[in-house]
């Protein structure tokens, strides 16, 4: 298989995962070599929807690699508010750059927009859909500090909501892990979700449960999300749920010292900051990863040879 | 002539102006040769209006020189806010930078700023003034496809408000073209733009209707423009307007097979998508054509022979 | 002393402040020799309140040294909107970026942000706090002007609120000079300020006057602040205060000829525009000033030999 695009980590097979992964740990053992690769390069950068974290991770990506962006800015400014459609925005863009990165509210304006160009397009987030750099930089966190075959991993928090950690959930099963997944009853994975997962995994890979307390022993990787707010129509019964699934130092007792905490960030309440300089602590880490893994992908779909092409590929 | 800033194409004749696109189809040719050309120069982009496209482009050429730029961002956070006039505005960013890009709503704008600058100064919009770099890409962008003399050119939609039009009007009476006008009467070219065309060209070379009809089958090029709905008090009157002046594969059937069609984009509904594909459509190229001739422009003004000066200056 | 961040100019001494001064001439002198000298160096731009001058002076600065920025863009658009420390935020942003620049509305959130971070961080303004870059480039002009060594200066307008006011008349006593405060009663310096300025440099050198008239013939530089019409219930008493404290060629009669007229700008009334082309104009240097100062303060935090460190350190 070969992708000019990076539209889900779906379209990735274990082999497309494990080139993109390998390339971004080369790139992070030594930035320099990389530093000047694509010199006179332009990404342009179009985020339909707010974002600092992925647009500034997609930025420095581009310039660590030697390269620059060219920023759409926000909507307010755009000739989308002139009624222009996507398809006309990035038949445009594409003429004055190398690769696009695309954000829309839209479910599946990532795929439709690859439609219309020639340069690679890398989502970075289409709605409720996928967000597959989030997924890779999860992927090569994980692998960094547990491994990611032979691996027991904890997804807590709002489960129904976060396409962060659906797409995650999805890409392990491309590995032989057993994921736990905790949260209130309100805030489960969706059933099409649960249903997914396990065509593409045996049964016993997946569990569901309530509460962290008896599952966390087993844990190699804890993987917190956050809990919004907005989500409960009544305060009492968001604090109720929110903090029972908060992690403090009195939680972690009862982990194994191996433990990884992970955290997309940015978080509120879920992990207090005494675990920040502990050992378990690696969302920080796993926020900087983001550096490298967009580098490598930027790296392997801009090079003469371009594509993603795992060597395993099924 | 010698120009040090670019404030209306009204100031360059027809040697100027083959200078600059003469040098945007060797850039063209071979961007790679320009690559490093303007490293270490900056751009400042002062934009006190909203636009995307012609900022992007903008940022995109200098970039494509091998320089970078420094964006003053969104008035509301600017020194402007505090009371500050454009003329301190200008003469501050000068000292940060090499050139100046200017875009603001007051008519004369680009005109009094160049007066306090000793960088060039660039005119991308002034209010209901002058677009020149607009108007040099599509010169260009006629040229490649036509060629500038003994051409026919149909100009239509909303020619009352466009400063694009009138611009690209001006300029062309620098050429020996036959332009025809094509819009509702409540849309027609002002009569001082008329009056002016007049004196420049003889008036057989000018000429208005109402229908796209009888003149489309004589057409070399055909220059489509948005109407804008906010233009009408009334939803019906502006839908049967509109409607008469939208291009589909059933209007072009009456064309020359050579017939190039464009528009400065966003279009809404002027333009079918089933055109896109079709060798009429010029109006994605002419988007694109932004970045040579912005590059163009760009280094006759920053090189250290500083300036535009066409070789058949009148 | 040596100084990993720049939070204040209260932190710097006398022997901090000439070696910044010194390497700013340096490479005012001759920024070709810098032009490449931090390449591949990203610097984060972390604006949580808007300010237009500053950060495009900082990042001509870091692109005058070859480098690059990454901005986090307006608060709105920020992760800080869904509820992410200070903390949180600039350790996530320091992984991407070899330095950060901060402004903040908050007082002292500079001090407390560099505690969590590794990488140099300049204060580009925390609230009612400091904001040394300012006084730097200040300083710089002064030197330039006038000498930093007996010199008789005068303060002017608002007093009161201006923070650029205390941290200037803080530095200044440093160095040898007579500072004369010129305001209306009500915007006078906060007395705590004239307590702290009293207790690092005998009395004499300081003075309050509610005209300038007595005072103008003395003086070397007169450094001209805004006076605020937001600072005042009543229009008309705004009026009032704003004239007295406004200069024009007349108000210069009485003045040296070797008199240096400074403002940190934006101006709205307190200099007249025919001060601007005088010899006595100083303020649209100062602003240029911004680029090569801040060159230096990037300079020397960034390079191997990291720090700024006075030679006459006390």
């Amino acid at each position: 298989m070969r992708h000019d695009h990076l539209i889900t980590s779906k379209q990735l097979s274990r082999g497309d995962i494990e080139t993109v992964l390998d390339r971004a740990a080369e790139i992070d053992a030594d930035p320099s070599a990389v530093a000047d690769r694509h010199a006179n390069t332009l990404l342009g950068l179009l985020f339909f929807e707010p974002s600092t974290r992925t647009k500034m991770s997609f930025e420095t990506a581009m310039k660590r690699l030697g390269g620059d962006v060219v920023d759409m800015g926000s909507v307010e400014s755009s000739s989308v508010k002139k009624g222009e459609t996507l398809a006309d925005t990035v038949r445009v863009i594409e003429g004055y750059t190398d690769a696009l990165v695309l954000r829309h509210p839209k479910q599946g304006a990532a795929t439709m927009a690859s439609e219309f160009v020639d340069v690679p397009l890398l989502n970075a987030g289409d709605g409720a859909g996928h967000h597959p750099t989030q997924t890779m930089l999860d992927l090569y966190t994980i692998r960094e500090n547990a491994g990611l075959d032979d691996l027991t991993i904890g997804i807590m928090g709002d489960l129904k909501y976060g396409r962060t950690v659906h797409s995650l959930a999805h890409a392990l099963t491309n590995f032989e892990t057993q994921q736990h997944f905790i949260s209130p009853e309100s805030l489960q994975l969706p059933r099409e979700v649960v249903y997914d997962l396990h065509q593409r995994q045996d049964g016993t890979g997946i569990k569901e449960h309530e509460s962290l307390e008896g599952v966390l022993p087993s844990l190699d990787v804890l993987y917190v999300t956050r809990i919004q707010r907005e989500r409960f129509p009544d305060e009492n019964e968001y604090q109720k749920v929110a903090g029972e699934y908060q992690i403090d130092a009195e939680t972690l007792e009862a982990a194994s010292d191996d433990l990884t905490v992970m955290h997309p960030l940015p978080r509120v309440d879920e992990i207090a900051p005494e675990i920040d300089d502990t050992d378990y602590a690696a969302y920080f880490d796993q926020a900087h990863n983001g550096v490298p893994v967009r580098m490598a992908l930027l790296d392997l779909l801009l090079s003469d040879d371009r594509g993603i092409r795992g060597e395993t590929d099924e």
